[in-house]
């Protein structure tokens, strides 16, 4: 049966399933492993030790600047497995449609995601397709979950067990971008300049920090609830504090813009290719060089430092000389960012 | 915030999600690797060779005879990793919420899925949790992702290409009734006797039989599409064929009486709890006893063989004396059964 729409029947597990899988998933996804076709994918690990990590996009638009849920669908599940020092190896990738979702979209995602697998060395190696009735669900929800092979020095990363006083504090750009594009997206907001997302892996160039043999203590992604939602998790409950310096942070001027409108903080926008990384105080400078000389990284900077007064606590100093504290965002600021 | 209903909120990466997180996943699921709250979750595998599928599932309705929602989505999961050969190990959790799905059906949805990885073993060891706006989904949607240990003697299972003329073909017991509670639930229908899902994990039962030394060839459970299409795919392009007799194969009266009612094929219907197990030949009498000895597999039988010749085709030899060839099932016959 020839159609150009989703139909129920696409996640029956009979005959349109099978259609979908080999005409679609297959053709884009092709790899060895997942080529077997079995229940499982059976896969070859180079280490005693691996990273795990699951997330569901349901980001709404679909399409937006910068990228799709398929590419954030790629890059969120490696950024998670990249930020715990972890090599990214091996991805599913479960579909949930609307029965009559454009199958030209559909093909588009699937496109964009085998594109971001290919640039982050990933493979996706086994999947799922669900089909539900029309206005059960919003037209796709994406799930990735990855594996990624962990070294034996990098295995406390993940933890942060290591972080003391005196850790420089590094990002690798400006925030907000991601959430504020999506919301200018959503809004079909007339702006004079686009915004787009900083959506992209990081694995490559988080890589090329750990391959230089910098301490790094602890990553984290700040992803929803935004940089301020991270630093305040990061010292929560913890025998230290931090301080970051508002005039290191770097807010680009649309995106400013557009939060003073809707009235939104950029330190609680999402973004999608921004890691929080700390490293030990005497490898900070190489640590920056190496993340300014990577395409997500020229805008790295050094936002603060781990500190052994106010423990638990984290504070900005900000631009016109005040303190202020960070929190965790609270409630519920932009929906279905991710 | 009191509340018993979920907000959008829950799902923003800030403090609602945090105490929905420590309230609800951790108290219930809780375990060391878990516990850490990275944002991966890092594994010990005592093995070269892992297996990993992913499952999204959509269910309707959530509770139903024999199981629910929380209980499907660890069994399917353990099932399909436990058919590939595998013992399974880990689980990741990722749940889409409709805003204001009831905090009560969620917490026990979640101790269901809790109780079923304890039976089976398996530790759910990172997870996810999206809210989408009310009428954006259909309640609750869960994913699971398995990774399970693969034995080197164990590792052609998954491909089947061991498979020959002469391997026997055991089942562990009567067929249709997932799918026939779940369309008696969602139809309201007043039978006189419920009909129970057959949803269970059947790793345990699976790794006695490989744990005796039987030459087992090849494995799947017979979820959507039923068995006719496990079936099919099983001989599908192959250079053998099988055979299957309609005498051997078990269908409950309360089963059978609804399919004839609404007009559905038992070889056709959905089960979560049913194992194709091919076997070599001199094997198949000592599979079947430890099947029978296990309480999932009380009513198994050898219901057929594989076979040199119509090579490529599955049959079933009617009860009537009749040949009929089994296809896969085309179209949907059944929504959202799993």
């Amino acid at each position: 049966m020839k159609t150009d729409k989703i139909l129920l029947g696409h996640g029956s597990g009979g005959s349109l399933t099978h259609d979908l899988i080999s005409s679609l998933f297959l053709k884009h996804f092709t790899n060895p492993i997942l080529d077997v076709q079995g229940d499982s994918a059976l896969l070859d690990i180079s280490a005693w030790e691996i990273s795990m990590t699951t997330d569901s996009f349901v980001v709404d638009p679909l399409f937006f600047p910068g990228g799709d849920i398929g590419k954030l669908a790629i890059a969120g599940t490696v950024n998670d497995l990249a930020v715990s020092g972890a090599v990214p190896q091996y991805l599913s990738a479960a579909f949930i449609i609307e029965e009559g979702f454009p199958l030209a979209d559909l093909e588009r995602i699937v496109i964009s995601m085998a594109a971001e697998a290919k640039k982050a060395n990933v493979h996706i190696v086994t999947g799922d397709t669900k089909v539900v009735e029309r206005g059960k669900c919003d037209k796709l929800f994406i799930n990735t979950t990855g594996i990624g092979i962990l070294d034996e020095e990098h295995e406390k990363i993940c933890c942060g067990c290591k972080v003391e006083a005196g850790d420089m504090i590094l990002l690798n750009g400006a925030i907000g971008n991601h959430g504020m594009a999506i919301m200018a997206e959503r809004n079909e907001l007339n702006l004079s300049a686009k915004i787009t997302s900083d959506c992209a892996c990081l694995n490559h160039m988080i890589a090329k920090v750990l391959d230089a043999g910098v301490r790094v203590k602890f990553m984290r992604d700040a992803t929803r609830g935004g940089l301020s939602t991270v630093l305040h998790e990061l010292v929560k409950g913890k025998d230290f504090g931090l301080e970051i310096e508002e005039s290191a942070l770097k807010v680009d001027e649309e995106v400013q813009g557009i939060c003073e409108l809707l009235g939104f903080d950029p330190m609680y926008v999402a973004n999608e290719g921004k890691v929080v990384m700390l490293v030990h105080h005497d490898d900070a400078q190489k640590a920056l060089e190496i993340l300014q000389s990577d395409e997500f990284g020229k805008d790295a900077s050094i936002i603060g430092e781990i500190v052994g007064s106010h423990l638990g606590k984290a504070y900005i100093n900000t631009s016109i000389g005040g303190k202020r504290i960070l929190d965790m965002l609270s409630g519920e600021q932009l929906p279905r960012i991710c």
